[in-house]
Order: structure tokens, then C-alpha cells, then sequence
């Protein structure tokens, strides 16, 4: 258990050679809108992540024992030091998912913690750290209905082995912090499956002007949705393009799969893989522009047409679940008297729609272009989105010169 | 037609002894909370009411020529010369009705015009002439949404004959006034059937007071629904107490009864009516304190519990559907810019939770005790609920002494 | 008045050369599934369509003369012959705009009549004609909560010159028929703009197996919503493509231009357009397989993704409402005893999905193509989307070989 | 460890005298309709309770030592031994609580396991426990979404201890059986304040007919809401007269008493309590008839009208969350194929809508009737409704003889 959670805390982090793969603007993918200087989530001034990063073990699942694939994702709307409310609101696609304490949310228009995402069957571990940690912050104290999040990393992770525990969601909670915000295979996006590619945690934001006065809306992932035949970058068909590499079984040391379809070594990948459909995804957008509730639940709204874009259909099985909040209002959850506020009307909320489109649909990609093959239990494994191969398709396409 | 509208505008004008039987507090009968001065939505800064009541002809029904029994509502949630929208939002308890408008209501948190209620099959006229009301107010305008609310007045009124025409709403909107409101056998609630007895229009008011502040609250009701088996005042189980006196058909002057049950001369009244439930209920709440979008609908979800009290259960056949503004924050639909609002915080809501459903309770009840026995088409009768046998009851039940 | 209505018959008469611009399939554009025969919502069996079509007058605008540029569509979905309910249910991408009726058959899960969708400012009018189509069709007719969608045809028509009679909704309603349905310029689509093309009346099917049976999903769009620059075909940035041929005006006899931007002849348009967001898109999806209720609200929530897919955002003035109803399960509506239902489980419910997606992406482009270029009020020209540049487009981004 | 789980399972045995207090209909309490045999939830074949009942320690607070006053209740909808999904919905009428899994439940219509219900800070841990309960049934499990919902029984309980364990839910769950249910201090409900007396565990059933079927529906209350002043029984002002017996704080060893107010002899209670409104009530509907998902939303609905007659506005404070389900169609959540259904058309759904309001009410109530007094954490106190003095207050308003 030590061990775990010195991984853990090495992850949170940050290191800064953690990420070493290009993201999509350096690959020169065309993406609309201006980003900020992160582009992240974390360029809203304010906002923290912390991950919590579970990767142990090889080979055989031994329920209990691993392999380990998992994780989890911290993010704090203003910060470790600030634990005032900021207004909320969240919306579903397909609701084959958890998200937890979205029941207050919707009613008060206020979220009051951290958001926390995790794998499916350790909502209930995170659940219980994240009400500590509330606890552990405020002597008035009453209680706490923590909003925690998930998808499911099932085939990669030992996912009934309950790996993740209080102490991994305290320390994502711990290592919170502004800055680059690393992707791929870490927190709860380490074990995740994206348009049958390895998937994962990934971020992006926008810069825009509403009114004269400038904002930022910054967008993270976990990203773990979707089929290989729909999957498209910027208008191309990548899916169509790329149709091996499917996940697929690696040998055990005994020479066995432990399923089919088994790695073919001629096609570098399977030539199939389970359902393709067996997934989620969690889209957290925060921004400093002044929103409402009732306006931050349409830009959550928006988040489905950024899914929908890179080919998404928000499938049976699949957990498309987003929360929006505005750190603008710091008042916004004063206990008495009269609270002063201010919005962006509705008028003038075009910008963030849009901003709220790209940059879900590039974080979706950012957290595919970040993630790594990753081989997990019983040898499954997930293949990288090969950065040769998409660029080509791109120019296939017309889409990159 | 020009008889009609006189008549229309006659009833607009609010005739000072329109309303000569006592509402609930002269009766003595309990409520809890303190009223505005009018007890009437009116108390609320600002808000107007029109009324056109339409009644004319008696006897069989001639499909198109009547009898007549119905009419208009119109409400003005900042009066006629001021067309800034309010805060707004909605609730259905069962949605066996309609309310347009409420699409954009719900999506932008605004209402930017009057609140209309009349019979359900004048909604396409009442939305036409609202439309016109708009285009005529600007030339700025662009696009109108109209709240065109309605309940059903089929057994007294000729419904099918249309006879609410675009110029009656017209009047409503042009009689629009604050000031006292007449109750009972008025505008939209004309025709009206409310636990089998004569219902209508009604309305009540609460003041209260938030973090040292002093708001109103003001309900205004078209009473439409509920069986009698149910029927409560002030808790005291009335409609067990008054078992007769249920709708029943007068006979004609040929001396048939267009339907059955035909009223009993023997027990002042017909022993059975039609189905108890071919009702709605429309509450229309308006506050002065400041609340946001997502306040005012918890605030119009309250009307359940006043209905609750009063009886009801949202029956299959209700529409019982509310809409709850906030006249607070006059620049609420800026265009552009930052808009500046002030919000009472949820800690603080109570009152006004414990105001929207008492004076929803009141509201019922006044327009029960306003509107007198009316017989209609083909003679039907529906009884005005007698205070003598009210009072009586609610001594009986220890609820007056 | 006479003459209008011979016009409205006339188009709902569906003449068979009406529409001679060929549909995006023909024109080769990639477009996923397999459609029905007609690739139209009449694929579904029993379903009916219905389409009146006003236009009349030109030049400069004269409130209540015209021009007029309007119409109506009515949708019977199981035809007129068939008054039995359909499972049904709604949802709203963004609500700026006006479908009545839909409180009920979300309280229900049921639609009880035709679908009419006409202009804004018309709603009443059709709304009127729809219950009086509603009491003239049953002895036993008790209320009706008709159905209406609208959408804003403003800039070429003289919408404030309510030239939707209750006639000309029933003339759509009478008219109703199977067999393909004309595109384009007519019905409710009539004065549409989409994506600062002439947009209109569009229509789609896809074929599909579930569990090894055939169903079919069909969908109509009223097509008003949308900007240029997001503009998105097959995946190719079509807007990016054609920046020109904006909305602009004219010159009317007199040489004057009513606004600005005055359509340039150099340019072959011109070069700004209003507001690109004064729209909306209303869409209509229909199926023959059994879904519930619950099932139903899904399949309309994946409409959004294909509006998403086109460029769209749910931009703020935009009233994108959509409605989906199953014609399976005939006595889904009975008023006693037990109904016997059948459902597809929601585990195979992704070709529904699907479909629902790729049909409302492909209704939209076919509304694009048959749409024509049209001049309406004050010489205000809204331009057809040019096949040749289109297919040029396609070709530059590897769409069309 | 394991003397509580000794405890609870002992707690979970149902021992038959368990509850010696007389229930609602045994004191004379006017309750409409019909009860089934055991007037409980379990009157709806099939449906099983467990309850672990945690209570331990008495005196000062020692976080993570004690006292304990918590509990955990197991609602398994077929059984044990029926793993087979049930149609489902929910509804909030006040959404300051937790009920997770409420996003697949609006989604799929489906509940695929047990309800659970615990302390507020508990959630995680029953959560996680209920996880586990399903990954030990199927070999063929894949992910589970638990409903897990809460009160908070912070004053009674050191409920920051976190007292309730994984073992303690699976205890729940494993001595879950049909029968009598025990009421008041019992599983979740162990700690619960309901209108400032204890509350608790209850429970009440209905049996009605519909088109010549018998039904039953049934309801189980987790009660912890409301203040005393509008506290109604049988339409009587009861918190009116009994204005006395308010939670209050008794002496500790020391003579100390941890807050105020103290607990007076001479009144037999303290004079306030604190504030009124921590709580919250969470209502599960069971019934027979078979309802589709939309249907069930309406049953879930009605329960706010049960809250709203004993007194209840649904405080900001309060989770009111309420959750119905249908134990017909064993065949509903079928995997592939057609589902084959039946369903009671809504125009004879009224006897539902009544019987859950008024089980609900009396389930209130008998978890009020049943609770004996507490007193837990720092000496705090919450008495039992005293039956004497409600039926001295019933017949005082003539509601007894």
C-alpha cells in the first residue's frame, strides 16, 4: 500500500518531462478557436488538478491483485485555498454513468468541492475521501454530497480488485495545482479506451471576447467513448482510415491470450475488439466568464456537440456526463444577506458555445495523442492513435498540407 | 362582437362591487402567514392584471353560437409600460395542459411578456392577438414566444364554438391594471370547475421578510381541477362534510336535461357529476425579492404542496402547471454588456418556499369562495361552495370557533 | 383569400416535377447508412405529410400585403385515416423557440396528433386550426393539445403580416399524404435560411436491423438555423469554402436597397449577411420500431449530434426542438384494461442512434440542395447553396472522387 | 468489528418484537384507502428489506469513537434471489441530498439493483459495498451504477466517525427478507429527526383496483425532514400543539451539557432546537402494477404531495428524493430481442397517484409513531412523538372520537 501511494504522489506530480508526445496543434491539426497560453483547464485562473496515477503489475488478472490500470483526477474550481462555491450546473448525453452530488448541483446551482473522477467501482473509495477531505477543512462543517465521477477501465485494469483507495483520492486532492496539466495515461483517464485507441485524460481551452472584456473556457477529458468507424479529426475519417489496431490480446508468458481476438504481429494489432461501445466519457469545462446556472447548464449541453463531432454517438453503454462552473461570483454562495452578481447575457453567449465545442473536441483529441499502448490485464492491450498515420489521413483528407 | 368586447372591457374595468362575498380571511378561515394589503398578486410592485369575462347565452348548446362562459387573463409582471423581461421559470405537476413559451422561458431564465390564460381552445387565438400585443409595442421587435396558459371549460362553455377571439385578449391586455383582482367567475377562469365546486380565478399574497429585508409574494390562480372526495380546508376534511351539490344539468326549458346527472330539487343538487377530474390548474407566482432562474423554479414546484393541502393529486387529466418571476433585477435581459443582479441566497429561501405554498392554498380557496353557481351549456350547473356548510365544517373540525 | 388557398392545395398537391435539384446522394456525397426507399420520413409506414406553400408578392414590404414567403407542414404520423396515439417524446437543444403541446406528451410519453410546424408569428393561427381538425374529426373529442413548432422566416417574409390563415393549416392537414415529400421551398421551410443558404423543408431515412428485424427511422427538417463559417459537409469545410453568397438586398424598382448589405454584383452576392444567428431548426423523427417513451427522448437527443456534425452550435436565438415518435404499438393509447407493448431493449438501441444522427445530418443538406434562391421582402436574397461549389468543396477535401 | 456486525446482523434478523409501539391505523389515526396485509412495502410480492442498525456509545463526542446512531437499509426490488432489472424513475422535490445512480436510472428506465439507504457521509462506503454485492453475483457482471441514497443523522450520530463499514451495508443486503418491516429506529433510519421528533424507518402500503385488477403499491421512508410549527397529521395542526418536546441536549456526566439548548425538566423538553430544517426524506415506491419508466416518474412525483400534507415544504435543506419502481414485466431489461410489456394506460392511473400520496403519509408517520426517543452524540436528544398527546391533538380537531 505504501508503495501505491508514493506512485501516487510521484504522479500528482507533475513531472515535467511527463509529457513528451506532440499534442494536436503542434501536430498542426486544424483546430478553431484561440487557446490559452496552457491550453488547459488550468489556464481558467484558479483552477487545479491533481492526479493519482495506478499502474502495477502484468500479465494474468488475479481479481484483488491486478494488473493495475487506474486512477484518479482532482480538479478544484478555485484551488486548494479557496473553497467557496462556485455556480454550477451539468447535463447528460447518454447517462449510462455516475457523476455523484449532481442532484444539489442542479438544485442550488452550486457546486461546493472538488470534482473527482475516478474508475467505475472506486466512485464509492472516492466518495468516502472526498467527504473527508471536507471534513478535514472546515471546523463548521455539515456535511458534504461530493461530486465523483467515472468511467469504467474494466478491460485494461483489475477494475473488481477495488485498487483505488482513500488515500490515492486524498492524494490527488494533496498534489492539486495550476499549470500544465498532464495527459494520456494518467488519473482517472489511465486505463481508458477512446474510439478503440488508448484514451485517457486530456484537456484544451479557448480564449474569446464577450462584450469587450476577455475569457477563458478551459475543458478536461476522461475520455474513454467510442466506436473506430465514426471516429473523425477535423472532418476526416480517420476512423475509416485506421481500421486495425483494434484492442486485442497480447500473449501471456504461458503463450495463451486470455481472450480473443489475440494481436496479430502481420497487422501490428487485432483485426477486432470487444464491444466497441463499453465506455464513457466525462467532460468537466470551467470558464471566468459570469454565468448563471441556468447558463452554465447550456454550455454543458455544448459538450455533446464536441463529442459528436469527433464521431460519438453518446452509445448505449456510454456515460456522457458534463459539468460546467464559472469561477466569476466568488460570492455567488454567501449564507445571508444579498448576494451581488453578475452575468454575460444570453445575448452574447455564442462565444462560449463554440469555445465550449472545440474545446471538448480537442481535449478528446489531445488525450488520445498524449495516451501510450498500454498493455493490461490478461494482456489486453490498447493501441496508441499512431501520430504517422492520422497525420496522413489528415492530408489524405486535405486537412493538413 | 362589439357587444362581446364592451362586455370584455366592462369586466377589465374592475367594478368596484365586483366582488361582494368574503374571501377567506373575512370568513375567519386559518392561514398561515401575513398578506400584502390587496392579498392579490397585485401586491407585488409593478404587477398587472386584465380580465375579459365572456358570458352570454343560457339553454342547449348550438355549437358556435354558445352558451358562452369563458374568457381572459392577462398578467403583466412590470405593468403595461414597462416591457423589461423578468426572471422566470416553470414547473409542471402533470402536464395534461399547456403553457406556451415555456421552451425559452426554461432556456434563458426570462420571460419577456405578459403571462396569458384563457380556455384550451383558444390558446391559438389568445397567442395570436399576444404576438400582435408584441409587434405592436416595438419597432425594435423581432420575435415573440408568448405564455399562453389554459384549463378547460368545456361543460359550462360552448369550447368548440371558439368564441374567444384575438380582440378579447387584446382587451385583457389593454385592461391591465394593479389594484385589487376580482375573483371567481372572471377572465380565463370564467367557466371554471375546482373540487366540483364553482371555481375560477384567485389570488393571494404573502409578506415576509429575508436577511432583515421585507418582499412580497403574490399567487394569482385559474382553478380548474380535483375531485370532491379530497377536498380540504385548512386541513378539515370538507369535501367528506359536503357531499352534494356535485355538477348536475338544469333542466331546460323543454323541461329535458341535456345530460344526466339532472339537478335534485330535494338535494339542492345532483348526486353525481362527470368525471372529477377533467380539470388543471394554472398558478402564476411573482415576487419582488431577487432571485435567480433556477430559484424560481423551486419556488414554482412549491405550488404542488398548496394544491396538495388543498386536495389535489395531479390527476391524469390536470395540467397543472406553474410559472414563478422575479420583478427584482430590471436589467436582467440586457442585450450586451455585464449585467449586475443581486440573488437572496438558498440558505435563506424558506419564506418564500413557505409563501408560494400557502398563498397558492389561499388562492384556490378565494376563488372557490368568489365564484357564485353558474349554469351553462345545456344547463349544466356547477354550485358555488356555500360558506354557511364551510363554516360549518371547519367548526366542526375545530379550525373555527 | 380564395386565391391563397388554391395555392396552398396546388403545393400540397405534391405536383411530381417539383423537385428537379438533385438530393446529396444523388450528387454523391458520402453519407452513412442505408436509406429507405423514398429516403424520406414516408419510408415509415403511415406516416403522412402535408404542405402549404404561400408565396406572393414582392419588392418593398408593407405589413399585411407581403411580400409573402411562408407556409405549413403538417406530419400525421400515422397518417389521416389513424387518430391513435404514438409513443412519443421531446427534447431541446436550444430553446429559443416554440413547439406547443409538449408538456403533454412528455407527462404521457404520448402524441395525439399531427406534428404542424409554420413561422413564429403563426403559431396561433395554426394552432386554432389544429384543434378545430381535432373536433372535427371525433364525436367523442374531448380537449386537444395540439402540436406546433415554428421557426422564423422574418427577413423574406412579412411574418408580422400573419398570413397563416386557419385555412391554410388546414389545406396542409388535408393534404397530407405518403410518398416523397417535397423539399426546399415549401411548407413551413417555405422562408427559411440555413447556414446563410436557403434552407427549408428537408427529409431522410435510414433502414436498419435490430435483433435480425427491419425498421426504419425516418426524419423531417424545417431547416432555419446557423451560420456560414461552421458550415460542415461530409466532414469539409464547405463555409470555409464559400465565404460569399451571404444574404443580402436587392434592388428593389425604385434602385434603392431597403438595408444593407446590398447584394454585389461582382461577388455574385453579398458580402455580410445579418445576424448569421436568427434561426432555428425544428426536427421531426419518426420509426417504426417499438421504443418506449423513455427510449424515444434518446433517439431525439441524438438529433442535436447531427445538427452538431453540420456546423450547427444551438446558437442563442436558436429554437432547435426536436420530437420523435414510434408508429409501433397501435394501442399504446388505450383508455382501459392492460396494454400489450413491445420495446426494443435499449442494449441494441444503437443503430437507432445512428440513424437518428446520419438522417437528420442528410435532411438538413437536402433541404440546402432543393432549396432555391429566393427574394422576398424588401428584396432581401437569401442564396441557394451552389451544387458546383459544393461539389468542389467535396473534391478539395477528398469527400467526392 | 465484529460485535457490530453481530449487532447488525441481529438488527437485520427482524426480531418479532421488535416494535411495540402501535402503528398509525392502531391508534385511530383517519389514513384513506385500503392497506395491504402488512401495511408495508413488502406488500408488493417480492420485495425484501434488510437493516443494519448501528448503536453504540452514549456521551461526549469523540470523532471516529462516538456514539453511533446509524444504520443501513437494503431494498432489494425482486428479491435476493431475482437479480432481474425493474422499470424505474425518480424525482426531486428538494435536492439537498444524495440518491446515486439516478443518472442510468433516468436514462435506461431500468433499476439493476438494490436501493440502499445510509447516512449522508456513509455513501461511499455503501457504495462501494453494493459494488461488491453485484461483481459477487454474476460471473457475467460487468459494471454496476448502485443507488445509494442518504439523510443525515449528524447530531445524533458521529456520523464524521464514519462508523458505517462496507460489512455493514453487505449485512443489509444478505439479511434482506419480506414480512413485517421494522420501523423507527432501524437501519439508515436510525438517527433520524423528522418535524423535530425522532423519526426514522417507516413504512405503508396501498391495495387498489384497476380496470377490475387488484394492485398494491408500497412505500418505505427514510424520515428526517421538517420543522415542527407546520407538522400536520390527518389535516390537525399537531405542531401547533405540541410546541414543547423540541430536540435539546441532556446533561453529560459531567453535568455539562455540549450545546444549547438544554433539556428542561419542567417542560419536559427543551424550548428550540437547532435549526429546523437539517434534514431531508427519502422515499422509495414499490408497486405491482405495471407502469413504464415515465409512468413511474409520475408515481415518484406524488410522493412531494404525501411530504406536503404532514407539513413538509421541501426545505433548502432537506434531499427529498424519492424513487418508484414496477416489479411487473420480469422480461423488461431483456438484452436482445423484442421486449414484450404490458402497462396501465394513464387515463386509469389515478388510484396510483393516490395511493402514493397517502402510503406515503402514512409512512411518515408510522416512522414517527415508531421511533422511540434517542439520545446520542454530546448528550443530544430527540423525543419520540408522544401518542398520547397526538391523539389528545387529533380529537381536539375532531379527527378522533
Amino acid at each position: 500500500m505504501r508503495t501505491l501511494i508514493s506512485l501516487a504522489l510521484l504522479a500528482a506530480a507533475f513531472p515535467a518531462a511527463a509529457q513528451s508526445r506532440p499534442r494536436a496543434r503542434e501536430l498542426g491539426i486544424p483546430q478553431a478557436g484561440t487557446p490559452g497560453p496552457l491550453n488547459a483547464i488550468t489556464d481558467v485562473a484558479g483552477v487545479e488538478v491533481g492526479l493519482t496515477t495506478l499502474i502495477r503489475g502484468a500479465g494474468k488478472l488475479v481479481p484483488g491483485q491486478g494488473p493495475v490500470r487506474t486512477g484518479v483526477t482532482a480538479i478544484l474550481p478555485r484551488g486548494r485555498n479557496d473553497d467557496r462555491s462556485v455556480f454550477a450546473a451539468w447535463f447528460t448525453l447518454n447517462g449510462n454513468g455516475e457523476m455523484t452530488g449532481t442532484t444539489w448541483v442542479e438544485e442550488s446551482g452550486l457546486l461546493g468541492g472538488p470534482v473527482m473522477i475516478t474508475n467505475t467501482h472506486s466512485v464509492g473509495a472516492v466518495h468516502a475521501a472526498t467527504v473527508e477531505y471536507a471534513v478535514g477543512k472546515s471546523q463548521d462543517f455539515t456535511w458534504s454530497l461530493p461530486v465523483v465521477a467515472e468511467t469504467w477501465d474494466g478491460p485494461l485494469n483489475d477494475i473488481n480488485g477495488f485498487h483505488v483507495t482513500r488515500e490515492h483520492a486524498a492524494a490527488a486532492l494533496a498534489g492539486a495545482r495550476g499549470g500544465a496539466v498532464p495527459e494520456g495515461n494518467v488519473g482517472g483517464g489511465t486505463g481508458m479506451t477512446c474510439h478503440q485507441f488508448k484514451g485517457g485524460t486530456g484537456t484544451s481551452s479557448r480564449r474569446f471576447t464577450v462584450s469587450g472584456r476577455p475569457y477563458t473556457l478551459g475543458v478536461l477529458v476522461q475520455c474513454n467513448y467510442g466506436g473506430r468507424a465514426r471516429f473523425s479529426v477535423a472532418g476526416a475519417p480517420v476512423g475509416e482510415e485506421i481500421r486495425d489496431l483494434l484492442p486485442c490480446y497480447a500473449p501471456l508468458p504461458d503463450g495463451s491470450t486470455a481472450g480473443r481476438p489475440a494481436c496479430s504481429a502481420s497487422s501490428g494489432g487485432g483485426d477486432a475488439g470487444p464491444d466497441a461501445d463499453l465506455g464513457s466519457i466525462i467532460v468537466v469545462l470551467a470558464t471566468d466568464a459570469p454565468l448563471l446556472p441556468h447558463q452554465l447548464k447550456r454550455i454543458a449541453r455544448r459538450a455533446s456537440l464536441g463529442i459528436g463531432r469527433m464521431g460519438g454517438i453518446g452509445g448505449n453503454s456510454s456515460g456522457d456526463i458534463f459539468l460546467a462552473f464559472s469561477t466569476a461570483n466568488p460570492g455567488a454562495a454567501a449564507d445571508t444577506g444579498l448576494v451581488a452578481l453578475t452575468a454575460i447575457p444570453n445575448d452574447v453567449i455564442n462565444p462560449l458555445f463554440e469555445a465550449a465545442i472545440d474545446a471538448t473536441s480537442e481535449a478528446i483529441l489531445n488525450a488520445m495523442l498524449a495516451a501510450e499502448t498500454m498493455t493490461g490485464a490478461n494482456g489486453y492491450r490498447v493501441h496508441a492513435l499512431p501520430h504517422d498515420r492520422l497525420i496522413a489521413a489528415l492530408r489524405k483528407y486535405g486537412r493538413i498540407k
